[in-house]
Order: C-alpha cells, then sequence, then structure tokens
C-alpha cells in the first residue's frame, strides 16, 4: 500500500444495510489515483448500462484522491459521481471543504453507496464505526436544520456533514449535495442522486492521521505556499473568485441575460470588490488553505436578509444568479445563495433554469400565466429568489424548472430550445465560449456536460506570465484565446488532462503549482517513483474511462456540441460581432478527438487506446455493446 | 540559449566549399533535442523528395545530444543521419566514443554537410577555424592509415576523426563511418553517403568547455555512478557486452547459421568469458565512462593477425561474424572485426551479407563459380574473412554482396529471398525475434530497418527486477518476453520512444538511469523546467519525423514487416517449435500505429498528431505528397 492511501474502501448498501470494506492493493491506487478516477471505474464495472439515475442500482461515490487531507493548501477537495439525472451520462461534481478530509481520517480512501433505504437515513461514520440511522425527522429540512440536529444527536460539534435539502429529496435534476452548509458538489445533479437513495446525510468524524512518505517535503512546500501566499493570493484573498467581475465584463466575457450578451451594465454593483465594501462579513477557507478565497456574507435588514451561516456567493453564482438574470442586486444575489445551500440546489445550474425561463419570458413562450403571475423578465431580482425557492420545493412553474431543459421544451413548445444554454443536458457555468474559444470547445468535450473545472481557460495562456504551468509540456509559446487553432487543440488537450489530474488527486485547482511541483508533492506523499508521463495518462485514463461510461450508455460524437447560440455573433459589446465557426468548431472537435485516440463516430477511445492506457477490461465490456471501434 | 546547448550548427557545402554557421532559437533545441532529432528535422526540411542517396544534396548530419560531453558516463554519444543507400529512407547510426564530445568542444551541436567535392577531401575543425583540405592522397587507404597521415599533418595528436575506409569510398551499402579506428556508426549505409561525397574523413579539435546549469548536480551524479559502478557495471566490465553470448544461446536466442536457429554448439567458443581468457588485451572506453564496456583485442599469430589498434569485437559482431556464419573461431572473428574497422564496414550489415550468400550457397542456389571458388559453407571462417574484404573492395561476389540483398536476389534469383533476413533492406541485428517478441516487432516499426537501440529488449521485463525503468510511465507489471499482448505493445511503445529519446539526448543505452533520473540530469544540463512528459513528447515527435520522411519516400504500412523466417517454428534447439503467428504479429503492428497515432495505411502519423507534436509544418509538407490521412 502506497504511503498516502488508507487502503480501504467503505461500501453501503442501504437496500440491505450491509456495510463493508473492501481493500483495494497498490497497483490499484496507482493506476485510478482517486477522485474522477474512482468515480469512472466504479460506475463502469458496478453498473448495468440503461439503468435510471434513480434506480436503486445507482452508486454514490464520494472519492478523495491522494492529496486530500496532506495538510498543504487546496488538499480539502474529493469528487462525488454517481450517473447523472441531469445528463443521463457520467455524473460528478468536485467540492471544496472539510467533509473528504474527514473521511480520510477516519480511515477510508473512497466511499461508495448504493441501493435505497425504505425511509430516510443519515450514514454515521466515526473511524471504524459505522452504522445507518433514521432521518425521518430530518426529512424535509434544510441543511442547516440537519447539522444542528445531528451535531446535538451525535454530540459532536466535530462532525463534518455532507447533506441534502429538499431540492435533493425532491429530485431536483440540479439539485447539489452539501458540505457543511456552504461547500457544493454542485454539478450533474449529484443530490437528486442520494435523495432518491434517501439519504439525507452522512456524518463522519475521524481521529486518525493521513500517513505521508516524506513529511520534511510536504513541510517545506508548507512553507513556500505560505512564504508566497501573501503576493500570490492577494486578489483571491481580498475579493474572493467575483474579484474579475467588472474586468470580464468590460472584455466582454460575462456571462449576461442568458448568455445573450457579454457585458453587463450593473458589472460593478455585483464584483467582488464590492461585495468586500458592503455585505461582506468574513473570508471563509477550505481545509489548510492560505488561499481563502471563500466569502462569508450577511443582510441584515431588507428582503433579502441572509445568514452567514451559509457562506457567501462565488463568482459562478453571481454570475448565475446576477448578470445572467440581469440582476444587479448583490444582496437577492446573496439570498439566493442562502437559498440554494439551505435546499441543496446547484447555484450555476439553478440561476441558469431562471435565466432561460426569463428569456423564454422575454420572447413570449410564456407568460404570467405560466409563472403563477411573476412577471419574468430580466432583472427581476424577487422573481429570482422566488423561483430557486419555487424549483427547490418544486412549486409551480418550478415543478418544470427542476426536471430541466428538455421537461420545460415540452411544456413551452420547440420554441425554447434555442433559449437552453446547455451541453448534454447540463447548463453552462459562467464561462462564455465566445471570449474563451477553448474553454467552449471544453464544453462540448467534457463527458460531465458543460463544465469549467475539467476544461481550459484560454485566457490564461495568452502572455508569456501564464506559460509557467504548461511550460513543462512541452508548450512553450503564448496562444491567442479567440482562437481554435490545432495549437490550441493541443494546448487544450494536456490542460484539460491536467485540470483532471487535479481532480483525481484531490487538489484545488487555485494552487501555484506547476506540473513538475505537482509531481514532486505526490511523490513525496505516496514514495511512488511517478513522473508527470505517468500521472497524465492517468488523467487521460480517467477522461476515458468516463468517456467510456457515457458510450456505453449510448451517447456518441454527436452529443459533443455547444449551443447555437454560440455560433452567432456578440449583437453589441466589446466583442461585438465575435462568435465560433461551426466548419472551425468541427475541426478542432475531430483534431481533440484524434489527439486524445478517440473515434471519431462514437467519440470514446479506441481499442488500442483503452490498451494503451491499462483499460483492456473496459474496451471488452464495451464490445458487448457495439461502443468500441474495430 | 538553454545551457548544454553551444547555439551553433556547422554547416558545410562541398560542391560550393562554403562554409558557415547557423544559430537557431532556444525553442529549436528544446523541440528537436538533438541526435536523431536534428537528423529528421534537416532530412525533411531540406531534401528534395525522391533523390538517390548518392546526390549531393542528400545532407550527412553529426549530430550529438544536449547530453553529450557533460563529463558523465554514457556521453560520449551521437547520431549520424542522411537519407540511406541501404533502405531508401530515413538513415542514422549511433556512435560512441570521443569524437561528438570533440565538436561539442569545439562549438557544435551539430555537423551539416551537403555537396559533393570534385576531388577526396577531408574536413578539419579547430573551434571557429574550419577549413576544407585535400584528401587525395588518402583516398584508398584504411582507416587507420588516414588517422596516422592526418594526425601528422595537423600536427595534433589529439585530434578526434571521422572517417571511411575503401568501404565507404567504395559506396558499398553497409559501410559506416568509424571514428577514432573501433566506434562505429554502422547501420544504414553512412559510411557510403560519405564516400559519395568524396569525404574522406572529419578531423576536430575542441578547446572549449561545455556550459552546464547545474554543475553541482551533475558532479552527485558522477559520484553515484563511480559509487555503484563496481557492481553495477561488473559483468560489462569483465567481459564486454558479449559476456551473455553463451546464455543467450542456452535460452535458444542467439542468431546462427542466418537466423535459422538460435542456439549454436560452438557458443562457449566465442563467448565474452572466452574472450577475456585468450585474445583480450585490455578493456576499451568511451568518453568519460564508468562501464568500460569497450575491448581491445590483440591477435599476435597464426593466420587472423589482429592489430589492436582497432579494438575488439561486440557481441553483435562476435554474433554477426560468429555464430550466426557458423563460425567458433574467436580470433577469425577479431580479424573480421579489424578488417571492417580499417576498411569502414558494418560488421552487422557486412556478416548478415555473407550468412545470406553461405545460405544461399548451402541450398545451392550459387555456387564456387559465383563464388570465386570460395566453398562457403557456414562455419568457413576463412571465406567469412575474405569476403568481408572482397565486400569493401567489391571483389568478385563482394562486388554483389556491397549491393544489400535485391542486388544478389536480382542475380541469384528469386529462391534466395527467403534467405534475405532483412527489413526494409536493412539486415537483422543479433537479436531474434522468436526471442525476444516485442524487438521482432521492433524491427518492423523502426524507420531506419531492423533496428536494435531503438527499440525494446522485451527479456528484461518479465521479473520485478527489470520494471525500475518503465514503472515511472506507469508500467507497473511484469510482462511475459514471448508475447505480442496489447500490454506488451503499450510497453514497447514506450520504451521504444524512450530508447530513442537517448539517442536524441546523447545517451548511451547502458546507463542505469531510470526515466526520472535522466529528466533530472537533463534539467541539471540545460535549466529547463522539462519532465518526462515533454521528453516523451519530444521522442515521438523524433519517431514521427522520421516515419514521416519515410512516408514522403513512399513507404507504406506494408513496408513494415518481419521476415517470413520468424513465422516459421525454430526446427530444434532450446525453442523448437517457437515461432511468431502472423495475424497476431498483424494485429500487434496495428495496434501498435493505433497507439502512435498513426494512419493503418500509410504507416505515419495522422494530421492531428503531427498537430499535437508541434508538427504542423510536417503535416503540410506531406499533404503535397497525398502522405498524409484525411
Amino acid at each position: 500500500m502506497a504511503t498516502g492511501y488508507q487502503g480501504k474502501i467503505l461500501r453501503v448498501d442501504l437496500s440491505t444495510g450491509r456495510i463493508w470494506c473492501e481493500h483495494p492493493d497498490d497497483n490499484f491506487y496507482r493506476k485510478y489515483l482517486g477522485g474522477w478516477g474512482f468515480v469512472a471505474y466504479y460506475l463502469l464495472k458496478e453498473l448495468k448500462p440503461g439503468i435510471d439515475a434513480f434506480d436503486p442500482s445507482n452508486r454514490l461515490i464520494f472519492a478523495p484522491g491522494v492529496y486530500t487531507g496532506t495538510q498543504l493548501s487546496g488538499s480539502g477537495r474529493s469528487a462525488i459521481g454517481a450517473k447523472s439525472p441531469l445528463t443521463g451520462g457520467f455524473g460528478e461534481g468536485d467540492v471544496g471543504g472539510f467533509f473528504a478530509v474527514e473521511l480520510v481520517r477516519a480511515g477510508y480512501d473512497a466511499l461508495i453507496v448504493e441501493g435505497k433505504a425504505e425511509k430516510p437515513v443519515y450514514l454515521w461514520i466515526e473511524d471504524d464505526h459505522v452504522e445507518l440511522r433514521d432521518a425521518t425527522h430530518l426529512w424535509g429540512r434544510s441543511t442547516v436544520e440537519t447539522e444542528e440536529v445531528l451535531k446535538k444527536e451525535l454530540g459532536n460539534e466535530q462532525v463534518r456533514f455532507a447533506e441534502i435539502g429538499r431540492a435533493g429529496e425532491n429530485l431536483v435534476v440540479n439539485a447539489c449535495i452539501m458540505q457543511d452548509l456552504h461547500h457544493a458538489a454542485g454539478r450533474t445533479g449529484m443530490g437528486a442522486v442520494m435523495g432518491s437513495k434517501k439519504l439525507k446525510a452522512v456524518a463522519v468524524r475521524g481521529s486518525g492521521k493521513k500517513a505521508i512518505h516524506d513529511q520534511a517535503k510536504i513541510r517545506q512546500v508548507q512553507q513556500w505556499l505560505l512564504d508566497g501566499g501573501k503576493e500570490r493570493y492577494q486578489g483571491l484573498q481580498d475579493h474572493g473568485t467575483d474579484g474579475g467581475l467588472t474586468g470580464l465584463s468590460q472584455d466582454g466575457g460575462l456571462p449576461t441575460r442568458n448568455f445573450q450578451l457579454g457585458d453587463f451594465e450593473e458589472a460593478e454593483k455585483i464584483t467582488g470588490k464590492t461585495m468586500t465594501d458592503t455585505i461582506l462579513k468574513d473570508r471563509g477557507t477550505c481545509y489548510a488553505c492560505v488561499v481563502r478565497c471563500k466569502r462569508v456574507v450577511e443582510v441584515k435588514e431588507g428582503k433579502y436578509q441572509t445568514d452567514p451561516v451559509f457562506g457567501g456567493p462565488e463568482y459562478e453564482t453571481v454570475g448565475s444568479l446576477g448578470s445572467n438574470c440581469g440582476v444587479g442586486d448583490l444582496e437577492a444575489i446573496a439570498k439566493g445563495n442562502a437559498i440554494c445551500n439551505a435546499e441543496g440546489l446547484d447555484t450555476i445550474g439553478g440561476g441558469m433554469m431562471i435565466s432561460f425561463a426569463m428569456e423564454c419570458f422575454e420572447h413570449g413562450l410564456i407568460s404570467e400565466k405560466d409563472t403563477g403571475g411573476l412577471k419574468l423578465n430580466f432583472g427581476n431580482a424577487e422573481a429570482m429568489v422566488k423561483l430557486l425557492e419555487m424549483t427547490c420545493a418544486r412549486e409551480g412553474i418550478g415543478d418544470l424548472l427542476a426536471q430541466g431543459y428538455q421537461a420545460c421544451i415540452d411544456q413551452w413548445g420547440p420554441a425554447a430550445k434555442k433559449f437552453a444554454i446547455e451541453v448534454k443536458g447540463q447548463p453552462l457555468p459562467m464561462h462564455e465560449p465566445r471570449y474563451k474559444f477553448g474553454l467552449g470547445l471544453g464544453y462540448a468535450i467534457s463527458p460531465t456536460g458543460a463544465d469549467h473545472v475539467h476544461n481550459i481557460h484560454d485566457t490564461a495562456f495568452t502572455t508569456e506570465v501564464g506559460m509557467g504551468s504548461v511550460q513543462a509540456f512541452g508548450i512553450l509559446e503564448p496562444l491567442p484565446a479567440n482562437d481554435l487553432s490545432p495549437a490550441k487543440v493541443r494546448l487544450m488537450k494536456y490542460y484539460t488532462d491536467f485540470s483532471l489530474l487535479k481532480n483525481m488527486l484531490g487538489m484545488c485547482l487555485f494552487l501555484p503549482y506547476d506540473p513538475n511541483e505537482m509531481v514532486e508533492i505526490i511523490q513525496a506523499v505516496t514514495g511512488w517513483d511517478t513522473s508527470l508521463f505517468e500521472l497524465m495518462k492517468g488523467a487521460e485514463r480517467g477522461m476515458a474511462m468516463a468517456r467510456a461510461f457515457n458510450a456505453r450508455e449510448g451517447f456518441r460524437a454527436k452529443d459533443d456540441y455547444l449551443p447555437d447560440r454560440f455560433f452567432d455573433p456578440f449583437p453589441s459589446g466589446p466583442r461585438k460581432g465575435v462568435s465560433h465557426k461551426r466548419h472551425e468548431f468541427r475541426a478542432a472537435l475531430d483534431t481533440y478527438y484524434q489527439m486524445s485516440g478517440w473515434d471519431r463516430e462514437i467519440g470514446a477511445p479506441t481499442r488500442a487506446k483503452y490498451q494503451e492506457l491499462g483499460l483492456d477490461w473496459v474496451a471488452a465490456d464495451l464490445e458487448r455493446y457495439g461502443a468500441v471501434a474495430a
């Protein structure tokens, strides 16, 4: 067993109540690493193709990585995965915080939940003691109430939680899993899977200490992070991830009014600096992190009173509930954020369904009759807040929004389709493809649907300054952002894998490690004589398995698309006239496939690519479904 | 300019007498590295497709790597390349010794010779002083005479030489380039290209010192090599590369009688231990090396008197002139080696043409009428020695052997074809494909034709012991040797690239560096923040360019084959009944192509693969010749 791992995977079957452990060998860990890698492995191994995401046999997988809990900055992260009710394919959400660290301290490299409880339960893990407990009294209650009750019930204030609110209970397809009230595994509807299993919460307390192969090296990295922290993260610390919003709007890259525009006239009102100057109460953090990019906000008066227990909105939330709904009211956004965290709704997905409804409303596809009297114009902050509540509760129009785009289109007519800004059913996060061309391509390619964390933010590589993180890949020269040249596709392919690798290791994207530093850290944690080559092959493996899962579910290359909107030029603003070009986009996609060793029709690895990644078993499995090219 | 490079490439046009320097930028060096990488780059950039290898416009490229001359063991190596007269494709020979180090000390990262002199010349390089000098008086003389004359003429005993003998002058397709009398750039007929240019020798003397970014680290590696030297290299030091010959024969892996058998009844007579006990006079070495695997032999009496100035036979030579000709006489082999080194003939190619003739003779395809009275039975040591001389002089049957297999087949009839043990026209080196299955596949794939130095010796990876050098690639478990499973193909693909990388760096294959140590050394030499990922992409780039060169010359996938012989089982011996299987071989080849991103018909990279390697310019060039798949 490599140092850094616990050598134990905790398994729980809610249908039978069985709880047991598996003990994979060292090569399993070295090959699949953790996070998304574990998720993909178990979904491929254990799910029957074609099952409903709410079928009890779906697996809900909580997967830290080997970096998780190392006491280094950015080591609070993990992945939560399952077959997604939002996309019907590979589902996975990344999350920071403290929960995953506690799971590791309790002695587990992952937790895999299957089956469905007869009545609501929660899982209590205290080191080797693991039990399922009744949660009937918690069903229907918010995350904050749940935690309050459970802390008392367990007699322990130090317990860490992963939990769902009403959104998850109600199977809202954009429901998320909350951790400790303000860390969200937001994407692909993992909260709904947890709800379908009637699992209200996982509570964990661990007394162990993560073993590290070379603690001296880790301390050295810690010191380096501390020494450089002040200057390196000042911006993120001062104003959070929302700090750059005004600049983004000025550049024409801020999603506005359901991605119609790239600039928002009220940007200044909702930018990080304004938050700092107004509603900010404190700065929050994840486990052991010097960056402290999280926000804690409080609104004490008025109609949007907000409890600081829910943290504060990050950039994604400010974009999705703010500019993208045309809302320039930071207090309303803070309130919306608190509702989402209390009820377990992805702020991106939740907000995007509302901006979608707003555009449909403005185009007359729906009226006040459909909205229960709400005037769903862009900029209606009250309606935005109200619709979040209605989504979680599945009330009125909220019941439709809770089911995702297709249900709305079925109801409102096919004209609504062009306002559905999604890939594979997953609403876009707050990054404009006509501003970050490579990221746009990444939306199409991500196995989870539109996604910004296993992707490239190609505006970072336009000057020498940004090149440090890719030079070790042999990419030596800056590239323009609004470009899908083969050179950009190559950068994107490497960087997407690199981002996915961080997920698999349990490492935050905001860490300043260049690739070689990252390798040294993983060597120090594990004692493996590993390399950037091996780790990048690991990421390719993770990506290959996720694409394989989708291929087995019937996804094909045609499902890798970008919404029509982005092939239309911006009608105004700083980037007026700019759009993706269809032929260029298809060519870039094809190039990406070939660079990845993926079949052009199936959109998943060729047999030889599986074999190169040591995934012969995946190829053999997919062959039974005609999902491997000859 | 990265440390470790000189920033200067010396160019000489023999037709015009022009001598000049080019000064590539840092990214050029980081991308193409050196050695084979430079060869492939310049051949692709500067040769017109379809030229005869003896056309004056062919380039003869002497290319050290960035490791060359670092004062570390195994740093005496370089590549010499040109379009090959033997294969008609990408030509390249590896060589150790001292010449390349001297070239680096003189201030050059490579020397590129083009054109053709009107009368024989030699090139004299003394740091910045470079001149072409008349060599009429040297033409027709042996390497040893040439060096003696030139040392006097230049008044310097310390000069290092690359030179040809009569084999090169006479355009023998297996002619090699000798360095300092006993280091040979043996393969693909580079000596004939030098001869065609009427360039008798390159003499070089450098007074510079190679700059190193982190000299302390290099000293540390030096010490590590010295400390571990005794135990690590004892075998190689004691008995040279020929030390394992008896064991090889016992295992059934010793090429015997033109690859008919894998065991030789007289193996004991020609093994390294016997050499040590009989004719060994001294142990030789390349520049700065603790390994000292080279031999110096002397035969003072009898019919095979041999001057120690020519060093001694390595395993390849003992195999090709010995067991593979059925010759169990070590003195005859030593004599044959001396002849080859005096006249500049590749011992492998030279010996293989003789074993071919012997098998044709034994099958009655040729008779004493054809051989000038020689009884060309296997085991006829005198005939073997005689035929080497006749080949270099192009006398009698030697004139046919000098032209390669096809010329002989044209003369002796198509029945001779099955005795031609070659790939792409290049005779096999002394490694039996029915013993090392992966290496057999490698013969088919090597762009230079059958080759053992950019390839895998897959017998090394059958136990845990051998895995250290591939674990950093993520290959964690041993694999059987007589196997072409997809897992083996993957190992082979990575390891072939890794071997090629050593060539591009100028690093001997016998060095004990595992991949990560190698990366650290290159970082220390250059100051680059490079990685195993980037360096392996560099090797893939080198391979891609060589395959591209061949594709432009008309080579296709069908030219990647293994001789029929290896699909027939061994008729006797330890591996009786063992052979390659055609369907398995084709499948493995196809898998290798796909793992490499090569088109199945063209046998060279797809457009996207070129683009991923930053070789858009190669793709664009090849498109004009229909040699890139759409």
